[in-house]
């Protein structure tokens, strides 16, 4: 973001529109609130399929959907804007005025052009007053009229929504989103679906509105939805619900523009982020995340004390709480939907690295540390958690409790600095569950496999069964170049294990930032982790899809695989690469054995005699019926191999 | 292998020679064997690092030594030959002719052309003899002369050495390879490097030349190592053995040269393949294996039923057992290490696989499945199993009973029909053990991760602890084009259960021919598994390349941390794509950060601090130190940031 720009250069964001070969964005109304237009994507298939079309999640938002009219400079439609206001306990404001701070100074041409609308903010009744900084550096001083506990203060928050018994629209369109299949499923009982190991998740049949409101209220379940995000599609991250991921993106200091990050958003969730982070640092912060976030159908987060560390000059020392306070409001005012805040890395924690082969590398974690260590004094996001729970309260900013200690080695895996920051985060959670706000919990990191499950199972323990939100974890250290896949081996293992959302890892992982394509990857990636972890936990209509594929594959559809795939551009490619000509699509024979010899044909020839309705059970009948079969099968003297010339066909 | 060639227009092949970046090829003699020239890769760190060149396993062959004169026309040293000559058991002899069926009809400028030097081949004394095919179809009726059990012919496959009590020069060989790094874990005694979950495998601190003896003898492990093949360089497949892998080359009848099959031999080795299958079908397949085994350091497998198939013309009820053996021969002359049989595939489990999503889709197992339909009879490789043993023992060709009933989709998974071969798997290895073979055991295919481990426990129990070899398993089949990830994800987590060798999968799986850069994809994914795997059962030293990595990535050695990694050349590429320069690769910041703030110094500013030595190991301590240390610290004003224009450097 320290590239040259201007008004003049800044062109309108140029973003990646329609849909993906083969499928269409359709919409459903809810039962419980028939005006809310709920999307999905549905594949279709070739007509010898004779099957219906594949329904599956949906992330991509308009930009998938030739009708919608995607105009960036404009923004989503603000769809959720009447009905929070009309539900009440928010009100208008004029908001804070941005500084030229919030850009990180960026003046003249090296600042990013202002997204061309602006909105009134929402807020709670009651709310925090943004901090006049200039003129008083203390006015965010500890105010106890803050605490928790205030009687009969309107409901602004989704848990605070689930707590008193309320069912919001973003319940029932999350709700909604979820159910994909899932009726289909139950209605072919012969399909053995509900099987898998959950360890202790508790995945219904179907998800109402109702189990997604007592998920919440449990604190079992988060809806990350600022009410100052309007445009924003509703999603649920919880340990009972489809495992999600997350997609970062975000320039530095040393490269990237806003353009691009616009893009990369629109990219993430194209190929299925469910929620996508902004990482930014440097100049221009403010105006880029403002032009994300209006045109973001997924919720946003960012991690505040970047930013704050830019208000500073990058010297960590010099943070206060007042300008981290001023930049959570400032940042919740544009409507990000989570916070990752780094409380629990406390000043007795901080040598706890010390010996470590790694020590500290989380960017927040090693800020906090710094200023715990060069104040000797306890963290303020710690000391004053209470303050930042009220300021996120008021826009439904949902806490990831960040882990500032995690490992970054597999050396540094399940270490005293790491569980003693993890246990503290279980006693924050508990505080803003108090405060009514929305938290997950944030995890490794680097991890070997054997190492896993105990995170799983302590952060549940510790967190009150708040949902897990982990990065990765690298099962080793020893492939840069590679740390998707060794990151998504450990992904897909702790998704099974409970872990709700997973956060991504590209193959530029410790070596330079994500251009398009390993954002593409490393999302891709990570589906397969997710979607890994939902077989294998039992959700009950994850198979239908790897089954509908596989049936495509056994039949030759390559079309249909292709379309059924995360990727059909990558697969339609590769199958391309080999055999190139549009017959070979309809070809019943693939690369591998070529035309004259294919297994898949031999099976075809064994249930045609055979039957799947008359398959034996076991080997006892099906000896018995051999006998038989095997007679009538040499009698028609089957025979099933293609000639090369014909086969081709 | 159908593109036409000649003697004139077929180049001798060209492969990739040298070493890799920041490494060389060593050799070490081991004690008990002096004469020998075990090969290690030693990889040179920074002169700043202060340690000792880290050392790791070397599949690469001569020819990643510059100083290995390497002339494919001539072959690898045969350096084994003359110890199995002197060791006895062993008769030379003229050998079968091969006939223009071995090379699948091809003549004329079709005929790929033979390897230049013809040797003699060796066999066990005693051993079945080659076939007159066109005179006596039926010359290899059974002949109840080679039952088990003969009293006293000596030794000549490595279990019947083990056995007998004998340390052969290949376990000194494997034993000395595998022991990497072990007595540097454990004179480090402050590393905690035993950790880990085993599942019952049993890995030794060190491994001694009589630990691969007595594994070998209780059929736990193999040495895969044809007496034809005498350029081998041997390893050990085994659960208490490092994890290894298997990379598959071969033509098909589509595409694909003679030369192309050689070099990618020779690549797939470079990047870390213990063992290359050649998978060939189509003509020339015999003259292409010559070539590819006179010019392999690692053992090679191939499935003879593929090559029997092309001498019947592609029909599978024409398959007889005389066409079988006198291939199992001609292989076997010429030096393949391990031959996949499909002998599980017995008639009453045909039937089995009828209402499966995706039927047979072993090209062996369907193979077997069509002769016995068409011929109602059980498979000639089950009744005649003795008879093939007797075939592999004479050369010391180990058995990898294939699982031609494993699953081709997550819906098929762990069904009767893959169990119902498993357990006939293992009774097949107790006839081939008590006939002096080695044996391995092939596994599945596609099985969603909650699957995954009752595979592992019921080989184990099936089939005596014989070593367990799978194809990935893919943990869902939504992904094709990155079915590489997919089955990584299930071989990194079976290889930690107690599977011996991972059979890699590339990106091209499903939908192509893999290429150069498919297979290095591959193997560098399955080396992530293995690798992941040895971490997580608590291999005693494979944490010191990741710990050697991370210290590198810590302390900002650029080039240590490439050349560390398993690809050192995409991590720098990858690197060099955000910060191009030279002089950033001895830059003490990354692209992620910037150089203004790292979280990576910080770090390093606590470490200075509070100094690994002194660091406090639990919170109470850490405590009680803080007020003294955050005291010093601001005395001395520590400021760690170094501005802009000084970080580059």
């Amino acid at each position: 973001m320290n590239k040259p720009t201007s008004q003049n250069a800044f062109e309108t964001p140029e973003v990646t529109t329609g849909p993906l070969p083969g499928s269409r964005r359709v919409y459903t109304a809810p039962e419980a609130a028939p005006h809310l237009r709920v999307p999905h994507r549905e594949i279709e298939l070739h007509p010898t399929a004779m099957e219906p079309p594949v329904r599956v999640y949906d992330t991509s938002g308009p930009y998938s959907d030739p009708d919608a009219k995607i105009d960036v400079e404009h923004g989503l439609p603000r769809w959720r804007t009447e009905r929070i206001v009309a539900r009440g306990g928010v009100e208008a404001y004029d908001g804070r005025e941005p500084t030229p701070l919030d850009n990180g100074g960026a003046t003249g041409k090296y600042l990013a052009r202002e997204f061309p609308v602006r909105h009134r903010p929402l807020r709670g009744t009651g709310a925090p007053q943004p901090v006049e900084l200039a003129s008083s550096p203390c006015a965010m001083d500890r105010d106890d009229s803050w605490d928790k506990g205030k009687p009969a203060r309107p409901p602004v928050t989704q848990i605070e929504f689930a707590r008193a018994g309320i069912i919001t629209d973003e319940m029932i369109y999350a709700a909604e989103r979820e159910n994909l299949g899932r009726r289909q499923a139950l209605e072919n009982a012969a399909a053995s679906i509900a099987e898998g190991e959950s360890f202790g998740a508790e995945i219904p049949e179907f998800v109402t509105p109702e189990f997604v409101r007592d998920e919440i209220a449990r604190g079992r379940a988060i809806i990350p939805a600022n009410i100052n995000h309007p445009e924003l599609e509703p999603m649920v991250i919880g340990r009972n619900f489809l495992v999600k991921i997350n997609a970062n993106i975000g320039n530095s200091a040393v490269a990237s523009s806003v353009e691009e990050e616009v893009e990369k958003m629109v990219w993430a969730i194209r190929w299925g982020g469910d929620t996508v982070m902004d990482l930014s640092t440097g100049k221009n912060i403010h105006n880029t995340r403002e032009w994300i976030l209006r045109n973001s159908p997924v919720p946003i987060g960012t991690v505040p004390i970047y930013q704050a560390l830019e208000k500073v000059g990058g010297v960590a020392e010099d943070l206060t709480f007042d300008i981290f306070a001023d930049t959570l409001i400032e940042q919740a005012e544009q409507g990000v939907d989570y916070f990752t805040i780094h409380a629990g890395v406390r000043l007795p924690y901080v040598p706890l690295t010390a010996d470590r082969v790694t020590g500290i590398v989380s960017r927040g974690g090693s800020i906090m540390a710094k200023w715990c260590l060069a104040h000797h004094k306890e963290s303020f996001l710690y000391e004053r958690f209470e303050e930042i729970c009220e300021i996120m309260r008021s826009y439904d900013v949902s806490f990831s409790l960040g882990d500032g200690l995690r490992p970054g080695s597999i050396a540094d895996a399940n270490d005293r600095a790491q569980f003693a920051e993890l246990e503290t985060l279980g006693e924050l959670t508990k505080v803003a569950w108090d405060h009514g706000c929305q938290v997950m919990i944030e995890g490794p990191g680097h991890v070997a496999m054997h190492k896993i499950k105990a995170n799983m199972d302590k952060q549940l323990e510790t967190c009150g069964e708040a949902p897990f939100y982990t990065l990765g974890p690298l099962t080793t250290d020893i492939a840069p170049g590679y740390d998707h896949i060794t990151s998504g081996i450990g992904a897909a293992m702790i998704g099974w294990f409970g872990t709700a959302m997973l956060c991504y890892v590209t193959p530029k992982e410790h070596l330079g930032l994500p251009d398009r394509d390993d954002v593409k990857v490393g999302v891709v990636t990570y589906k397969i982790a997710a979607h890994a972890a939902d077989l294998a936990k039992g959700h009950p209509a994850a198979k239908l899809r790897d089954d509908a594929l596989s049936r495509a594959r056994f039949e030759f559809r390559w079309e249909d695989q292709f379309n059924l795939g995360l990727d059909p551009e990558t697969a339609r490619d590769f199958h391309d690469q080999t055999l190139p000509k549009e017959a070979h699509k309809v070809a019943h024979f693939c690369s591998m054995c070529g035309p004259k010899f294919c297994s898949m044909k031999i099976t075809q020839e064994i249930r045609d005699e055979f039957g799947s309705a008359r398959a034996p059970n076991d080997v006892a009948d099906a000896e018995q019926g051999m006998a038989e079969k095997a007679k009538e099968f040499n009698e028609k003297g089957g025979e099933i191999y293609l000639s090369e010339d014909r086969s081709g066909k």
